[in-house]
C-alpha cells in the first residue's frame, strides 16, 4: 500500500499517481464555493433547511445562472419547486473541496502570520490540521502557539519520520517564512514528502512537478486596491 | 480645496470625484505587476541596468508577449535592441500602482494577522502607511505593535478628526477583525472618511458606492489547493 521514497520516508499509496496530470478543474467556480458554503452554514445556523440559486444569488449580488453552474460542479442538483437541501449542499461542497477530511500540515515560520493561520478557526474547519510548527529563530524554539511547540526547522525531516511511524503522513506545507528563506524551506518540505505547498512568501518557488503549489499573493490584492484609488483620485 | 462631509470631517478635494465610475483597469495585468516589480528590484540590487520582456518572461515562466502587454499598461516602452531601463520600469510600475506615494490607513483588529500586516516591510515599501491601530478588546489597549499603541475602536472617529487638524487624511481602512465584527468596523471606517477598504475578514461588506473594497479571500486560495489535492489523490 505504501511506497518508500529515496529519503526513507514512506509515502501514501497515492504518491505514484501524483504524476498524472490534474484534470482541468473549474477554477472560477472553485473560488466562489467557499462564499456559498459560508452563506449556507449561516442559513443552517438560523434553522433554514432549503434554499435556491435565486436566493443565494440575491444575497451575494451575483447572477442566479452563475450560482447554478458553480453548484453543479459539486454534482448536487436542486429539486424543481423545492430547491436545494442546505445539508446536502454543504456536504457536497465540502466533499468537492476536500474539506470534509483532515489535511495534515507542517507550518514553517512561527511569526505573526504563522500564528494567525494556526489560530484561525476557519481553516481548521476546512480540515487544515497543523501537526508541526517550525522556525529557524532559536529565540522561538519551545515557545507555544495554540498548543504547538515551535521546533527548529532542521528537525522537520526527523519529525516527519517520527509521525510516519504512527502512519501519520504530512501532506501539506504552509510557508509563512520570509521570501529569502522560502526556497530552502520548500526544498525541506519536499524532502518531508508533502504533495502540496501553501506559500505565503512573496517568492516564486521551484518545485517538482508532483508537488502542487498555491501562492497567496497579498501584494496583488493591495495593487488592485491602490491602482483603483489612484485612478479615481 | 476641501469638502466638509456630514460628519464634520474634512475630506480630500478628490472626494466628490469618487462618484465618477472607475474606468476599466486591466485587472489580470495589474495582478502580475507586483511580481515584475519584485524581479526588477532584485535585478537592480545585483547591479543590472537594462532588461527585456524575454528575460522577464524566462525568469517567471511566462510568455514574452504577455509580459510586453502587461508592461505597456504602465505607459513605458522598451527601446529596440536595448530593452527597458530597469530604473524607468520600476518607476513606471510603482507610479501606475500608486505605490510611489504614501497611503494613510487605519488598521482595525490588532491580533496576529493585524500585527503581521503592520510588521511586513513589503507593504510599507508599497506605500501603506499605518497611522492608527484599533481593537475592541480592552486587554490590548495601550499595547504596542511596531510603535503603534492599540486604541479602542470607538476612538477611531476622534483620532481621524485629530489627524484632519494636521491635514492628514485617512484614505484606507484595513480590516483584520473577525467576520462577526467586520460590517460594524466597515461602517465606522466609512464615517471616518476612508475611500478604500482592504478587507481580510471573510464577510461580504455593504458599502457606499464611492468606497472601494478589496476582499482578501484566503479560503479561496485554500480551496484551490485542497480541491486539486483531492482530484489527484
Amino acid at each position: 500500500m505504501r511506497a518508500v521514497a529515496p529519503n526513507g520516508l514512506t509515502t501514501p499509496s497515492s504518491f505514484p499517481n501524483a504524476m498524472i496530470p490534474t484534470k482541468n478543474l473549474p477554477t472560477p467556480s472553485i473560488r466562489r464555493l467557499p462564499g456559498y458554503l459560508r452563506l449556507l452554514k449561516a442559513a443552517r445556523a438560523r434553522g433554514e433547511r432549503v434554499t435556491s440559486c435565486t436566493r443565494i444569488a440575491e444575497e451575494l449580488g451575483q447572477q442566479s445562472v452563475q450560482v447554478r453552474k458553480d453548484l453543479s460542479v459539486t454534482g448536487v442538483s436542486g429539486r424543481p419547486k423545492v430547491g436545494y437541501s442546505i445539508d446536502e449542499l454543504i456536504d457536497a461542497i465540502q466533499d468537492f473541496l476536500g474539506w470534509n477530511r483532515k489535511t495534515n500540515a507542517f507550518l514553517v515560520g512561527a511569526g505573526n502570520l504563522g500564528a494567525a493561520i494556526i489560530n484561525y478557526q476557519g481553516f481548521a474547519e476546512h480540515g487544515l490540521n497543523i501537526v508541526g510548527v517550525f522556525d529557524s529563530n532559536p529565540a522561538l524554539f519551545g515557545s507555544s502557539i495554540k498548543g504547538h511547540k515551535v521546533m527548529p526547522v532542521d528537525d522537520m525531516l526527523g519529525c516527519a519520520k517520527m509521525l510516519n511511524g504512527y502512519d501519520i503522513m504530512v501532506e501539506m506545507g504552509v510557508i509563512t517564512a520570509p521570501a529569502s528563506a522560502a526556497q530552502t524551506v520548500a526544498n525541506q518540505l519536499v524532502e518531508v514528502g508533502v504533495r502540496a505547498i501553501w506559500n505565503y512568501a512573496p517568492a516564486v518557488l521551484e518545485l517538482p512537478d508532483y508537488v502542487l503549489c498555491e501562492n497567496v499573493k497579498l501584494s496583488e490584492s493591495f495593487a488592485l486596491l491602490t491602482s483603483q484609488m489612484k485612478n479615481r483620485a
